[in-house]
């Protein structure tokens, strides 16, 4: 059985490795308690809403504690082995092939279960020792036990908003987190992303971030057909529309207003607003 | 691991590229919005229905834009290996394919993923990060992170009348997109279109289209059991048989009525309309 | 990757041609309606009850034709690779195999879908640019667009009364198609090819025809439990079994009534039918 | 490719013969509709209740045509492939290796579907060409069209009882077959049978089958919770049991009585039924 | 093709024989009908609830008979090939291996489906003809019919109690069994084996059948949340830990009370039960 | 085939060997139960909630037994052959691959089916006649029957909370084992732990403590949205978050109340808890 080591001279690790500072403004505490958490040797669970910057936070530590950043995007696909990793057929015959959560946990780096509740839930099971006590991973296929290095730490984010049904995740999994609660960020600080990001100026980026703001408090409303409102991701976008030379008018239209459904009468009321706000 | 690019001297993306303009008119903005959301890095997302043009304008913004076109053909066995790649055997052992999203990131291209609403959802997470700022695709097989090549550009397009089911785009896939809705072109635009592409005059042309308009209206009726009107595609094709030597009634039946459904009370009135109008 | 066509220097739509002609009888403006749509490059679909002559028409055109004809019995199991084609393990590694929707595009030939309406409708997808205007298809795990031959001709079949249920197909499949509407043949006609087919003489074809319009009555009434009523072809088959010696009555038992299902009262009155017939 | 016939000398059907003569008695009519089928060159399906001797019919049809018997035992798995035949990887490649179809239809044999309403009715479809006038399968993995041997008979056999709910088979398959209805064998046939079967005295063989017959005319009343009475083959068993050296009493409890269900109540009245008559 | 006992010189049912006499009691009746089918040729259908003894009477046969015991634990994933065998690769391409079905009709042994009722109804279908006057076996991907070897017998066990469901067995399955009913062993007799098999007195013995008693009692009554009572098994373990030096109230605690289910209010009224009694 | 011991010649157990002593504190007679039944050579199941200290238990009871630890986390997709082991390709063909219940097995080691209830029931059928007096494996593939170590044992856990709807073991499953009710440490002894293990001092454990047993008592009432309340795992890990410079009452929020639920209501109600207690 060859050493999953064996003719891998080059740094396993090389493609997942940070190499520019995110652009990352901490609205209040969250770096803080991911760092607790981290020298706890506890796993995190970013819960919030989609694109209100849940990534970002994680490749920013990633970048501050000089990890690298092995990302998985979770869905119903993934299987246990996806994760832990598989035989592979080789011209000798088979080759063991590490997935993201063993090379994560053998050589250290920060494996990230991007949208975590789109995975199966008993999938997940198999990192359970990994985010306990033991910090160790079963390797069944090969019948071995990884310890996991010093440097490993396991990262998961969600959408409560969306994992609310049957794609619920385990209290056994939830349990085994140290958990943030991330939300949109407040009017000012949205306002200096979109502006920054977007290349737009603040006044503009006021109004746009005024109007998904308008978006979300509908999304809320719970006899709507709005499954949520526009995020911070969706306002840098129509900001980069009018950069590149759209009126805001329909900047926001095809950046906000079109991407959040199909529903006439839900649509016809965001593109009223729109209409209004420029 | 050999390298992707090995033995391949040909160019990769050859029988992608778009060699001849296709006949395609802006019926107003559509042109604007893609090249402006292309600009912006943006994802692009088409929303309309059946066989009103969202693919011909695709093939010209490929044509206009001077990259090659390629296009994945949705449906629910699409699995995210087989929009990433996967390795296959070979005399040496196993090769690494790249699947059309990793062949379009890595060498520059247009992905069109053609009615996006009949993947399975969970599948589609994998070009998640692909359509955010990170602009870089997670090929789990290999353990590798694709940076997309900058000519890299994600484009796809669904029927919303369709998509509204359980087959929705989760809200995380939609909001990566900028969204420009499209409808059939209005009835001056469309009956130029039928008369060229369908080689009649523009009065039997106009007289078609003004059969199909009906139709349509009625599809839009909830209580009927028709799905859909009949598409500017269709009308092509009922000219098509004109040209062909069938009288405008027998093309119209075959062409625009008998494909619209099976119901007998829906098939009785269409038949009607289409004996009235000629 | 070997060319697909490397090593067969025999013909690959050998076995595919027609050799003899067929025996077939337009009943009306079938024949001329397949003609246009062949010549105006547009697939062609065929509705009409089992047994009605809808594999019939298709053979005989591609004897008028003189094109290969090309069959695939749809099923559920069906999947995009086995209409499209797939890699196939060899002693020097994998080889390419067209499959039958590939094979007609690639050398010109009618491909033949039979009971389209069985098919998982998002297998079918695969056949979308093929059926438009575009004429070509996506071999996907070959990362090949393949143009259509000028002789390629896309049929399908499907009996309308059952696929009005979960396995209708979608909107975006039947738009794409010329449709046709088959039925069974008026009773004169019917008669002679009973008569012809099954080696009886016309005064009691004339009669077993009678019956069976008396069960196909009986199928229409929406409170039965008879799905469907007899079929030219079970006709065929009544009067094959007299002309090998069974009496009349105990023909039209086995070949037309004890088919048709399973439930007592519907086999009770059908069995008097035949009784007072004969 | 591999000739399918290569390499094998010998004779493909040999384990398929039938050797000597089934003891069978025709109740009436069905051998002489069975072989004016098989002139006809119709399928033929045999309805009947479980244990009524519909299988011995067949094995006694192709002892006195004297051709081999290939029988398939349907069950959900049961795939297209299965029934036509796949590729084997070999030390020179891939093997084409018939199924049980295509090795009935190309060296001419009965293929025998025992209980065809347990296959899935659309794995059942790749039959539907050798089951009309075409008489020819589609060997869609070889691109073969198979035509079938002059000897080539397909029967299939299933139980009206149990196939009236979601298992029903198409009416597409259905209409393709000549059917003959098989019942138990009338008192006095039945009394013969099991007499000379099991190795028991007509007396005491004729008690038997009256209380088979009160456990029948049991399954019938809808209201019970006893599927099926006890067949004709339980009867050939609980008389081997008393040739066997038990009582009649517990003969009949553990052949004809327990196998029939678990539900206390039934299996009480039947314990007392047995009881009675021994 | 390989013969499938080339290179197997050495006994291919080794493991399978029963070295030593397993301890078994005829509560009555058991063994005659047992010794009876076996006689007869039938398969042996053993009915009754978890723990009662029936795999005893498999072995206790097996040893009596001098025959080997083939076991299968059924279960939802036991496919027809699990049963019966299949190809699999090796250094010189693909050889037949046998199933556990397949080794015991081919070589002469007990074949034992225990828990048959967990087996999918349709993957069963592949012993009917095994299970008939035939006694063959279609070894469908060998083209081979394995005739039965004469020591061949096929024995099966389940628990009616929960095999009521959607798990039942098939009518033309059930109905080619032999059955006999198994139940508790009477008091007295219950009382021996736990004083045995678990090493404790009669007196102590017989305290702890009366409290299994009582907890069937609880099982039959329709309104509780239990499904089944303390078996023979579980009151030969509690016997080994009183043995092992627990006091009778908590061994009866472990092994008796706490196995039996998770309900409150049932778990609350066995564990009062299980300290009145000690 | 290949003997699985040759080649191996290292210690097949040695990743699963227990090499520190666990910390654990008996909350009252769960150690001699353990031993008492491991002495009976029974299976042990341990049922209780999530995070109470099951696996310390095994892990604890392994040191102490100095056997090897081999834990299965078990999962919907654990097949019987994940257990038992399987076939795999090799350059000289075909190698057998013990699974870990059979490794366990054949070397001697303590088998841990950490939350069985997670596994398919019927997939844990294969270890039936191993956790009966016959102490076997049945190796189907192989065709062989493996009699266990002396040394293996069977331990399981699970919460029976989350395993009393559609995942509940089969009484067949269940009965086999001697039971081994787990719950929460006492308060004073749980904050022994929390203070030892979270490295705080008793008086801040005790208001940890405190706090976490208003969530249980939370999680018991029938009509909240909370599942489970915080389990001595989020304790410890509370604790460590202020080891690690968090203030309590932020150490909380993260590890003892948002990682509980989504539900704003339940969330609200918690976040007062904690805020009132620090």
């Amino acid at each position: 059985m060859a050493d999953p080591r064996a003719g891998e001279q080059e740094d396993p690790l090389r493609s997942w490795r940070v190499l520019r500072e995110p652009y990352y403004v901490d609205p209040g505490g969250q770096v803080e308690a991911f760092e607790a958490a981290c020298a706890a040797g506890s796993p995190v669970l970013l819960k919030g809403p989609t694109g209100c910057g849940k990534t970002r936070l994680v490749e920013s530590m990633a970048w501050r504690l000089g990890r690298p950043l092995v990302t998985v995007a979770c869905n119903e696909d993934l299987t246990a082995s996806d994760l832990v990793g598989r035989w592979m057929i080789d011209g000798q015959g088979m080759r063991w092939r590490d997935g993201p959560l063993a090379l994560a946990a053998r050589f250290g780096a920060i494996c990230y279960l991007d949208e975590i509740a789109e995975a199966r839930a008993d999938a997940l099971v198999v990192m359970h020792p990994l985010a306990d006590t033991r910090r160790a991973l079963v390797l069944g296929a090969r019948n071995e036990l990884l310890a996991a290095h010093a440097d490993f730490l396991l990262v998961a984010s969600y959408n409560p908003q969306h994992a609310g049904g049957t794609q619920a995740l385990k209290a056994s999994t939830r349990q085994r987190f140290c958990a943030i609660a991330c939300e949109y960020p407040p009017p000012e600080l949205e306002t200096d992303i979109v502006s920054r990001e977007g290349g737009v100026d603040r006044a503009l980026a006021a109004r746009m971030v005024e109007l998904a703001r308008r978006t979300r408090a509908l999304g809320l409303a719970a006899d709507t057909a709005l499954e949520e409102g526009a995020s911070t991701r969706m306002l840098v976008r129509a900001a980069q529309l009018v950069r590149e030379g759209l009126p805001p008018r329909r900047a926001c239209l095809h950046a906000l207003v079109e991407p959040l459904g199909d529903d006439s009468e839900v649509l016809g009321a965001l593109r009223t607003a729109a209409e209004l706000a420029f």
